[in-house]
């Protein structure tokens, strides 16, 4: 009986892809789906094929250098592969260790059918501009994804649970906990928003004011060298050591947040993006790069700062501080995390611009896949308690003893109720229209920067000067601008806090040196509210260009810094800007309120970078303290700007997830899987376990593929485990548990009293590699009995199903596998929420 | 071999109770999948399976009148034989047309298990009282439900259909049309809602001049006779036409119409709710009861004629007018047509109260259970458009000029910025706890009172005597108030339209004819903004309670009438009257703004009574043209009046949905669910289909069964079709349509070329009854291929899969069965929507 069994195990399992970019081509080397300490893992798994690292990438290396742990490479390889076809053999020949079965049919059919493989879309990446752009490591495409399940596992382990918690009382309490947590999550994500406000507050307004006391004492010499030199030093160093941070200790944290959140509500997991060092890092990053005076705001960082708080919180557990609390034990797992975090996105966004509703629409529409009451309540619930909690704490900061600082209008508080005529509508699609064109123009301009930063700027050093280079460059603009445009102002009506005199006369002060000396979120707010005739068209026209550039130049940087305060900074000037030069042609349109176009302009760059509508109208009037009837003529603006927008490409969000190759769901399924099937898509044949399966099988298919989920199989005939007939699904992360803890059916009576779904729950989200799992050599034949621990109940489509079908079950459901079987419910294939990616 | 078949067909099928009521006892009579013009097929129903009506309703025809077509005697039927446990020996006996070979041992079984299945819970109803609460017909009772398909069937038609319609330019055609049938919908019901409007206003203002000018005139003589006579006809003779209306034209327009939209959204398919003759008879139902002087606002009814804009504009064709554009066919299914009445329900509320932003997340809120980015794109764009036209039209009826009357503030705006103190915040959470205990008994009273008129009011007359008796009782409690209370005030700040003096002095008017002598909505507008001393404490308490039990005694008349405007109403009387009390007790309390406060108290009970939240306070800001600095005082009073509200009972229109037995999803599943599995609640065995059947098999089952699928199998062993393996799902209606047909293997000659998806569209949504359909004596042999026909891909599930896990699933692909399979495909039993009703 052992020794057959021996002879069993020697049968080397087919390769399938299951969980991978790659399916067509038996060789490609797929490791996205590697456990996530193991950065070196590549090249051992490529080794493990019969591989070299220089094969892996002999394609390229003439080209650029290639990151061999960009979790792009296997693309690429497989690309190189499916166009040359000249693979197997060589493999076969080469590989000693890894058994190829491959039944030549299946690979002949996948070349005579075209659409086989839908990844083959991938291959179609032939032209060298497009490889580049496969290459392009942007923000975080350095570190690998995975996906999340929030498919619940309901194994008998957890049926047991919760029969043993049935009844009211567990359920309360449970729902009580959540409760609790989400208002920690509304409290803590205000603090955090709070310490990062008043930081930056405190740092800008100590270097605003030396550097007018510079300015205001080298002026009288003639000689600005100085202040320009104090200036750059107040500017590089800061912006530097924030770029520092963030490309040696976390790289995840470039960028504004808000699309690593977006994926990570959207079932994609990107390594480290919730951990409080994260937060961190974030919070320093952000606080350097707006006081050294980038184009960027404070908002994306906080959405992000308040995932991480909720994910935190949710978990009574920091891997940064290995500290267990022991409490909130039972959300521990993805499905219950996801709620958190969309929480406290919204709490965050509640927190940055003191808009509850906004928050909660934000996350919404930028976030949510699924609508559920209880959530949106929840979330609603912890916004409310965050804009609270920031407007309190603010309040008392600067000193308001009356607390009726509701969200404290980051964007200042129009005094006067804005009106506006109907005549005034086809102005606002006019501006709407301009939103979009410049936004789109914006967008595909940084897309292209984006590119060209991955190919080129490569070293972190690299990285970090280019930081340096552009808050250099943004300081030097500046300065030009004062130096040669001479706008002065008298003062009195003055809207700035350091009105700097420069070549002025004794009772002005300079208009331009006024939209500078201050972080942008202020410069919004003066274009918002200054009085009519407070710049030179001049002046305007010189800042809104180069702040176009500048912004575009700062976003995509190594630094944290969000999107959206300065593209409502480019959109309020160039919508002053026309007003201006409106009134200057009719001087008798008194209608032309300058603030007004402001905020109309705001609204149309945002809608053409961003094209979020809902939350963005809802966000503006909760900073602004709009009137409602203003609503039509901003949802007017933001939609012509989003219609216009999309005409060209799209938001700068989802570009710079397209851009990053994370493998995000879209909201409908893309036009070209219309009429395909799940045959046509799924990979196959799928890597199976038996239902009760050998030891040193499952160790040897845990270190050979690096899929995460397997499914479960019996009535194996012979030893095609791989089309047996389906009774579940198991993760990788549980059975390198069961490997862990040992828990054979040999020596059932040891742990069967002990083990529950908590033996898994303690382990989550950070599962042990398989290399730091060693099988007793005494062991290796004892036989695992999945029967308790397998999910029973994957979701499952038949191979008649359409793709679309089947998108809508992977978006619905949650979904990270879906098992193909035919009518006889035996395997047939493995369908993954990346056979979705390409676009 | 026709002989062969002929005997096959012999074969009587099995009794299963796939989407009905019943399950467990096999003699259970099933009548709510009936076709839906059938009434009468309910006792030959009975009769067909052997139980006369005498049987049926044997336990309770002393007990009181059960109306035979109700869907909910089945229910009760079956609750009686559960106790009495002793039917199957009879029928058995009794029956000679139906075969009902139940094993003993899954009947056993199921005595055995308690939970065996979940609608047993029913079966605990037995005593009296709830036995009545089961016979309630409430509302929409007396029309049976039906599910809605919101699953597409991918049969090889729609494949086809697919295949010949695949490229860009097809999906952007669908895709404009989609536009333009949304901007139509914004539009159209934008025209209705103005109408309405235009119509309530004008009759009102009538009716309020002429009992002025009598009541000026006839007060010197000191008689009031006169005028409480003309005032009651004027109250009674409309609202009896309006009551004689619904109550013998169109039953299902009674009530406010939201719980009709949302269990229409939710997937349940109220027969008639979304016809134009349904429409028609709302928008007069709202005028007589708004004119005829009935707490209730013409909102709910808006929000039902969105809906049914919607539902008849995408469709192309009106049942009303026999006619057929043949336009947007591409749009006749469930799928589609949901996603526009979710457009037209936004539209409504964006009509009703010139809120665009609350009536699309009203309709979020309330309504959707699958969030999908473009579709609330497109809901807004409608709702925007809705309200847009509507303050187009309005404003040039009103005569404004400038037309910058966005919305047209329903409710007021306030002319001076709303602000607070945070020490009021206690005080506002006082109210929101107020609110919610005051809206909770007021549902409370309703459902009593609802379960009242379903238990004595029965006769149709009754139902409209019963709302003339309500308006005499309103109108003489008016007057009775008006002429006991002495409350005049000195003209000149009067903020009424028609100030009469009554028993006042000359250059006073009566404050108490004033709150009475306008329509409900104009009421609310003089709470929020009467100066402070409008009114006396006195007139206010008096006012409060009289309006509380009338509103109470309102809703839940045979009438067309929204809950909305009464219960803010409501809530602002006694907001406003706390405030003048407080400011009486302490008059130096000078922040005791009556308006803000009646405001924050109609925002309470509406908390209090609707448990909405989000959309709330939109709506409200909206229609009050608040500032957003408000929102925080609205959010905390919402919240405490949901919190205190959701502890005694739950919202208004869930209650009525629950009361009317509508099978409602809900958001969750239930917490008894929990640990059941699919096979607890299944019903088995399922009546099947074979891929290859008979014509009169098929013909028999149809006429045997309601049952509206049925899961298609083959590799049958022997008859027994319910343990096939399954390759399929079909539906009632394509079966009827492949009879009527005449879609036959034998003659596929004639009709292959010409049968496309749209043989089946163009018959949508109404299929005829199976008693339409006849079959050629020389056909009933023929053979039906289901294979083109059937979705091939119907949702399975295990049989050891957990209900709350299934409940998913129905809620997240809107699926009407599901088909619950075993390890090798074969069917175990099936799971319909209606298994998930029960609380």
């Amino acid at each position: 009986m052992e020794k057959k069994v021996e002879s069993k195990s020697d049968e080397k399992p087919l390769i399938s892809y299951s969980d991978t970019e790659e399916v067509q081509i038996p060789t490609a080397v797929t490791f996205d789906n590697c456990d996530e300490e193991s950065d070196e893992e590549i090249l051992i798994g490529a080794e493990n094929k019969g591989i070299t690292s220089d094969e892996l990438l002999i394609d390229f290396k003439n080209k650029t250098h290639v990151e061999s742990e960009s979790p792009i490479v296997p693309i690429v390889f497989k690309t190189t592969r499916n166009t040359s076809v000249t693979v197997p053999e060589r493999l076969e020949s080469s590989t000693d260790q890894v058994n190829l079965p491959v039944e030549p049919s299946t690979s002949q059919a996948s070349q005579q059918h075209p659409t086989f493989h839908l990844r083959s879309r991938t291959a179609a990446i032939n032209d060298q501009a497009d490889i580049y752009e496969v290459f392009v490591t942007f923000y975080f495409t350095s570190t690998r994804t995975y996906s999340l399940d929030y498919d619940v596992c309901e194994n008998v382990l957890f049926q047991a649970e919760q029969k043993r918690l049935a009844g009211i009382r567990w359920t309360s309490r449970k729902d009580i906990l959540r409760w609790i947590i989400f208002l920690q999550i509304g409290i803590i994500t205000a603090l955090v928003a709070c310490t990062i406000d008043i930081i930056i507050e405190e740092l800008s307004g100590l270097k605003y004011k030396f550097l007018k006391y510079q300015v205001d004492g080298n002026i009288s010499m003639g000689d600005l060298v100085l202040p320009y030199i104090y200036w750059l030093l107040l500017s590089i160093v800061p912006v530097s050591l924030g770029a520092a941070m963030v490309t040696y200790i976390e790289p995840v944290t470039a960028g504004s947040g808000v699309p690593q959140v977006k994926s990570y509500l959207n079932g994609v997991k990107i390594p480290r993006v919730v951990r409080i060092k994260t937060m961190t890092v974030k919070a320093i990053g952000v606080i350097t790069s707006v006081v050294g005076g980038l184009a960027g705001g404070k908002e994306g960082p906080m959405i992000h700062a308040g995932a991480v708080v909720a994910a935190g919180i949710s978990q009574g557990k920091s891997t940064t501080f290995a500290k267990d609390f022991r409490v909130f034990k039972d959300f521990r797992d993805d499905h219950e995390k996801r709620d958190f975090v969309l929480g406290g996105a919204a709490a965050g966004v509640a927190a940055a611009f003191g808009a509850p509703i906004g928050g909660m629409l934000f996350s919404l529409e930028e976030a949510a896949s699924f609508w559920n009451q209880n959530l949106i309540w929840r979330t609603l619930v912890a916004s409310i308690v965050s804009s609270f909690t920031l407007n309190i704490v603010l309040s008392a900061y600067h000193g308001l003893n009356n607390y009726t600082f509701i969200g404290l209008f980051n964007l200042g508080k129009f005094e006067q109720p804005l009106t506006f005529n109907y005549y005034e509508l086809p102005i606002f699609m006019l501006y709407g229209i301009a939103g979009g064109v410049l936004g789109a123009f914006w967008n595909m301009l940084n897309t292209r920067l984006s590119r060209f930063r991955a190919r080129f700027i490569k070293p972190k050093f690299a990285k970090v000067l280019e930081a340096a280079f552009v808050a250099m460059l943004g300081v030097s603009m500046a300065c030009a601008m004062i130096y040669f445009i001479n706008d002065c102002r008298p003062l009195g009506n003055d809207p700035t806090e350091y009105p700097t005199q420069l070549f002025c006369e004794d009772n002005e002060y300079n208009a331009v040196a006024a939209l500078w000396f201050q972080t942008p979120e202020a410069t919004v707010r003066s274009l918002f509210h200054d009085p009519p005739g407070s710049h030179k068209i001049l002046t305007l026209t010189t800042f809104t260009l180069i702040y176009y550039v500048f912004s575009c130049l700062t976003f995509g940087l190594n630094v944290s810094l969000g999107v959206f305060i300065p593209t409502a900074l480019v959109g309020a000037a160039w919508g002053r800007l026309v007003v201006m030069i409106a009134y200057y042609l009719f001087p008798k349109a008194a209608f032309l309120n300058p603030g007004k176009y402001a905020l109309i302009g705001a609204a149309a760059n945002l809608g053409g970078v961003l094209r979020m509508t809902i939350s963005l109208t809802v966000i503006l009037m909760e900073t602004t303290g709009m009137e409602p009837s203003f609503f039509f003529p901003i949802i007017l603006t933001l939609i012509s700007a989003k219609w216009v927008g999309d005409y060209f490409n799209e938001g700068i969000y989802d570009i710079q997830v397209a851009v990053n190759h994370v493998p995000m769901m879209p909201w409908e399924p893309l036009s070209h899987y219309r009429g395909l099937k799940a045959s046509d898509v799924m990979s196959a044949p799928a890597v199976c376990v038996m239902l009760q399966d050998k030891a040193n099988y499952i160790y040897d298919i845990l270190t050979r593929y690096k899929h995460n989920g397997f499914p479960v199989v019996e009535d194996v005939k012979g030893n095609e485990r791989s089309s047996g007939r389906v009774c579940g699904i198991i993760l990788r992360s549980q059975l390198i548990v069961i490997l862990l803890k040992s828990l054979f059916e040999e020596n059932k009576r040891f742990w069967e009293k002990e083990v529950s779904i908590q033996t898994f729950r303690d382990l989550y989200p950070r599962y042990p590699s398989i290399k730091h799992v060693q099988i007793h050599n005494d062991k290796t034949n004892y036989t695992i009995n999945l029967n308790i621990f397998m999910n029973p109940s994957p979701v499952c489509a038949n191979e008649h199903e359409s793709v679309p079908k089947i998108f809508n079950k992977f978006r619905a459901l949650g979904l990270r596998h879906l098992i193909v079987t035919n009518r006889e419910n035996r395997v047939v294939g493995i369908i993954t929420r990346k056979d979705f990616l390409y676009k």
